[in-house]
């Protein structure tokens, strides 16, 4: 095999109780990603319908992975790497990290298969090093794990794959307004009150029992965030007005990742769908636009399509 | 019924990854608390081989919680609760937890039994707040529900009751000195990093996969406390040295509560006894006295006797 086509999918990180350490899979959007061996060392990189992201291997959150895996590979020939992506950048649900795990799963792939999720995860740490400054992990780990995962320790890196409820849906709504990772995790305080650190603690532990117990009632209770998610706030438009009107029907609303995009999680289909309604309802009068994106929880992953 | 006795368990708070939220119920010590209505308004009470403990029932954990309940209750009666005290007092595994605990189960069962184990712990909690003045709830929660609960919640009180596994095993090393909860409470910082609260809240996350998952090597990785145990580590004597000692056959060790007590959670009875003879052999060497405990984890909470 010297070419691989696989669908890689965008994530959600944080989930509100869960700064820097939980995440799960959607089942769209995804992007589409070819790597193919090439002869000659070096990587290409192409990107279509999306002008905004560098090229250049040595800018690129694709080439940081690749290079680093044909370093320790001693790899000789060199990879094409073509992307359809359709994960807008900036939007908060794992662009870079679709990339990143992308490219660490595929290059895995075609060179033989020698490393763990574990291990691909790492890699694809260098990709989001160079999207957002930090070599953060809880958006590649549910990519490349599937479902939810817990990134329990970043050193020594270590990822616990967490039950995935197939009743759960989520809709994500996203202000077209770009926001760099970078610039969100700049606004936030270094230091944090004790007291707002137990609370939170108390919620995410309480979100893991859930999701252990099936416990939507318990799960509604924990999708909350005392610490982050206060000072990034003004950062999204019509956040409060858009999280309200639905609060009734959903287990629970946040900022995806570093937003700007929200998410907001349901029990069953029916209650999704009535949530993407009333979403749409609000933003369709609101000058800026949007994406609403309506997704399941994807419990693979990367997928393979050719 | 207008007479009750009781034994009311010990037990480990905070479990070093959840401070004030997480806490587990042990076998042994126990206390011995009989509670019987008295024709007479007010409160009596008797503490068998302890003289340190207030008896003026203003100043006394049982006499508060009684109060509280007696209000509640709109009782026109009285209590008379004599304890044989066998958890001592500052020692860092609930001593006061028991007391407040005993008296609200023991009331409550002497008026009717109408409230709910989350209203004992309520109760409880006004116990709490005469021994140290916080009114926390991680020692009165697995005493009140048995085994390890979390307290994801305090505004409003919130407790989930978590997998007990029986195969774990508890050393309790006890230096015999006083340490009250509320001077360990005084020396922790109100500011914290928030890289260590990450830190903490992806341990304390892995610690709850791991009680439901059974992965006692995740849970050996979880029992780290990069938060509060480094500030109170210089009020417990020879902990460094102990703890070090048995670092091979322990899932982990740690504070118990605010101290002076060790904890050490063994998975197996063979390493449990191997780890109180490891540690007596230190202790036995040293000027200060010390209390060796070994315990399994009570499932049940507080037992009838009578």
């Amino acid at each position: 095999m010297n070419k691989i086509t696989i669908s890689v999918p965008s994530s959600v990180a944080n989930v509100s109780c869960g700064f820097d350490v939980l995440g799960f899979c959607l089942e769209k959007p995804c992007d589409e990603m070819t790597v193919e061996i090439k002869k000659k060392q070096g990587v290409d990189i192409q990107i279509i319908n999306e002008k905004s992201i560098p090229t250049n291997p040595k800018d690129n959150v694709c080439g940081a992975v690749a290079f680093a895996m044909i370093k320790k590979l001693n790899f000789k020939y060199g990879f094409k790497i073509k992307i359809i992506k359709n994960i807008k950048p900036g939007s908060g649900i794992g662009s870079s990290a679709a990339s990143a795990a992308g490219t660490a799963f595929a290059i895995n792939k075609l060179t033989g298969n020698i490393f763990s999720k574990l291990d691909l995860v790492k890699y694809a740490m260098y990709g989001e090093e160079i999207a957002s400054g930090a070599k953060h992990a809880d958006n590649l780990s549910p990519v490349i794990f599937g479902g939810f995962t817990l990134v329990r320790s970043l050193k020594p890196l270590d990822i616990i794959p967490l039950p995935s409820l197939k009743e759960l849906y989520v809709i994500i709504t996203h202000p077209l307004i770009e926001l760099k990772t970078k610039d969100a995790r700049l606004i936030i305080d270094k230091k944090i009150n004790l007291e707002k650190a137990i609370q939170q603690w108390g919620n995410l532990a309480g979100f893991i029992a859930s999701l252990y117990t099936k416990n939507y009632e318990l799960m509604s209770k924990t999708i909350e965030d005392v610490i982050i998610e206060p000072q990034r706030l003004k950062l999204i438009p019509n956040y409060r007005e858009i999280v309200d009107s639905v609060s009734k029907y959903t287990l629970g609303s946040g900022i995806s990742g570093a937003g700007p995009s929200i998410f907001s999680i349901c029990k069953g289909e029916h209650n999704s769908e009535l949530v993407l309604d009333k979403i749409r309802e609000i933003t369709d009068k609101k000058s800026i636009e949007y994406n609403l994106i309506l997704s399941n929880i994807n419990t693979e992953g990367i997928k393979i399509i050719n």
